[in-house]
């Protein structure tokens, strides 16, 4: 590996983190919370120093293999959660290593999963940082940074590629650099109209922002103990339609951009995304009815709680823990589903569930016609080889990897249904599951050890599992 | 579809039924239970007049194609769990259509889940059909009828295919006919051992072959409310063995019987089969040393549980469900590992997760070395290509159908882990799950709708999903 292309790979990492940390310092300020803030913009100064360092002695202007690449995000990851987790330490607001860093790697996979059982008791200035995590987390850091910096020429995929949700990453026009500063853009842009449509609606400015952070980074970290329960309905409808307009491939926004109005509506995973989330709100509905009354409030119970899962956000409106066993498994299920490819949502993804179903359409059709030759497309286009290849073995990898997190923290001796949600709820990016760790219950009570398997799950689902096995693989570190 | 080539091998399958009613008819007659055993007679004489109708208004001597013999096996099976639920009604011992059916499809499928809370209610007659039927399904009708019958030429390769477990189904000899022979002699020889060795263990003729019955057919039917508790530590052990034994691949025994020593004990497969079994034991023994103290004791359950679970057979001597929670997940894996392609196991099969890890280790290199070329080898030959996707299909049905099941009986509002269990136990042929479904407890909580849910999970895991698939897709029941 070429270990000095990654040192300045991160220096950069830490340089954009330097300047993160000047927007909760300046919360700080606005709020009187004037310590807090001096502590934001101390670590500030040691993220610039070290980046800094790290760029200097590190090397520019050579190839990036894709080793580099998935070495380089899963480290960047890691190095950002370090640093991002020091100002919770150092304010005193999260004073233990292990759940400091819980929660900042939480907030940057746009997790939401908390270790905190009273967020009201944050200073603005740290509930400002904890939220813009998921806003830089959302759409990446290595993006962000592909967007504003040439970095290391036309090998920049690379780094893309480890980086963003989706069996394949199609870039929206031939420049990487250009891919980026669009998706950014469009991130920026629903971002800014969140926040305008919050404020109409009468919440307050901090509160919008938040908020914003929270559900266009499709994270879930609320700043009250009930999450989003206590918004008026409309404020709540707002953020669900929000959530699964971030859940969207942003190709179908990219689309709208160019005015191809036509091609931007006709995305099968956009089409079999929306119907995935009316039939499970219908479902749910149905099966609520009895707990709400009335149809208002079912329905929009429903389409949030629905909105925040498939989404991976994880805001909650009612606690969908005391819901019935059926609603609870539709919930489950959608956690495992997950969002759309291209967006800043997690899980499997609706774009593999696709093409999983479709390859099995094939091989049924193979079974009885075994000299049939089938090709699987999707948008009426044939889905190459090595897409349907990678799609099945990142099931099979996320499977194992699921099944190895559940061996690991059954050794807390909790609950089959507590350990296998509290797995699904981070390897998926959610944030809240069932029972022990449901909407209003919070991950504190693992033990260190089971903390260190969620914050790994957290990454790797966040990253697409590769870049974080990566890491375990020795021929990665091997110089050369 | 061939209607009449289907009816003609259904119509066999029912001779064969009628020929093993008589197992139990006898035993009744010995008992002295006439009654029952009338009810035997009887049955096995309509189930031989419907097959002669069946054979007789079928059509022999035509090609067998792919989608016939899916067609074939599922409904044959269904028809024998129909026929074969029939006693236990009219001998008014199960009374209810569908708990009778489920524990005729339950025996068949060897999963030895029960919807009975008393066992020991039973006649000696019923107890011996019911435990006979996890023999028959063992090694499977469809393998009995080619072993004796000269069936329908070179084509009856389909039928075997459809029937028997594994991705690849490894002909020993070439002819099928041939193979089908060696296994159930290897079948036979295997059970014949068992029941003499717990002959000299001192356990009665009755409780020797219907134990031997569950083992080897790794089903899981006991005669005894307690299970395989109440029995000496010896015959447990005898038990364990034989359960182990009879998850292994029955290649490693052709190779035994034709003196090939050295490819015998290094068969891949199996090797790693035996290396998970000693793994899990060591984990669950020092995991629940504290619970039984001596050390004999724990490590005896330890290696009964594992064995009994990983082959998907289901026999307890002890109340798992009262184990820690790390114990408890090391089971609920090995329900999902199961046994060796080509035993009498079920589950995913280690073949299947042997080759998915190596997948995953092949696609690792490939992202670090993109133009790397890798073949993916088991027992030093290349796995064909077809092989490895059918691998990838069957683990993406398998999961897809998991989670459909899990939310069809979730309208039953059973708590998660009773749901998940269940269909884990069924969908593998186990019989046990946790909680709701432990050891001590029994399926007869289920709704209607559920049992049949949990049905149809027990007979696409005997047959290896796609044959029930196949019954779903329209093009299957298509004349021409």
């Amino acid at each position: 590996m070429n270990h000095r292309l990654v040192l300045f790979i991160i220096g950069w990492i830490l340089k954009f983190e330097s300047a993160f940390l000047l927007l909760p310092a300046i919360t700080g300020i606005f709020y009187q919370e004037y310590s807090e803030s001096l502590v934001y913009v101390g670590i500030a100064g040691l993220c610039l120093i070290l980046g800094c360092i790290c760029t200097f002695f590190g090397k520019k202007n050579t190839r990036l293999y894709p080793r580099e690449g998935f070495i380089a995000v899963s480290l960047g990851w890691i190095v950002m959660s370090l640093f991002g987790a020091l100002p919770f330490m150092l304010t005193g607001e999260i004073p233990g290593f292990t759940d400091a860093l819980f929660e900042t790697i939480s907030g940057f996979t746009t997790t939401g999963a908390s270790i905190l059982s009273d967020v009201e008791a944050l200073s603005y200035t740290s509930l400002f940082w904890r939220s813009f995590t998921h806003w830089i987390g959302g759409m990446g850091v290595f993006v962000f940074i592909m967007a504003i910096l040439p970095m290391m020429g036309g090998t920049t995929m690379n780094l893309m590629k480890a980086e963003s949700p989706g069996p394949s990453v199609g870039k929206l026009v031939p420049k990487v650099k250009d891919t980026a500063k669009i998706l950014y853009l469009i991130y920026i842009f629903i971002t800014v109209l969140e926040v305008i449509i919050l404020l109409i609606c009468k919440l307050p400015l901090f509160e919008s922002l938040t908020m914003t952070f929270g559900s266009v980074g499709t994270g879930g970290f609320g700043i009250k103990n009930s999450s989003c329960a206590d918004y008026s309905a409309t404020i709540q409808n707002v953020i669900t339609i929000f959530m699964i307009l971030s859940g969207i491939n942003y190709s179908a926004y990219f689309c709208i951009l160019c005015k191809q109005f036509k091609e931007a509506f006709s995305i099968e995973e956009v089409k079999v995304y929306l119907l995935i989330i009316f039939s499970a709100v219908a479902l749910i509905s149905f099966n609520t009815f009895s707990i709400y009354g009335s149809a208002e409030e079912t329905i929009r119970h429903a389409f949030f709680q629905v909105g925040s899962i498939i989404t991976t956000t994880g805001y909650a409106t009612t606690d969908f823990n005391t819901w019935p066993m059926l609603s609870k498994t539709i919930l489950v299920m959608l956690m495992f589903i997950g969002a759309c490819a291209g967006s800043t949502g997690g899980g499997i993804k609706v774009s593999r569930i696709t093409i999983l179903f479709k390859t099995i359409r094939k091989e049924l059709h193979i079974l009885m016609h075994p000299r049939l030759v089938k090709k699987i497309k999707v948008d009426d286009h044939a889905v190459p080889h090595e897409v349907i290849r990678s799609t099945n073995v990142f099931i099979a990898v996320y499977f194992i990897m699921f099944f190895i997190s559940l061996l690991l923290i059954s050794v807390d001796n909790r609950d089959f249904t507590t350990s296998f949600t509290a797995v699904a709820a981070t390897l998926n990016n959610i944030g809240p599951g069932l029972d022990g760790v449901g909407p209003t219950a919070n991950f504190s009570g693992f033990s260190i050890f089971s903390k260190f398997v969620l914050m790994f799950n957290m990454l790797a689902g966040r990253l697409e599992l590769f870049p974080m096995l990566m890491l375990f693989h020795p021929a990665c570190w091997k110089k050369y």
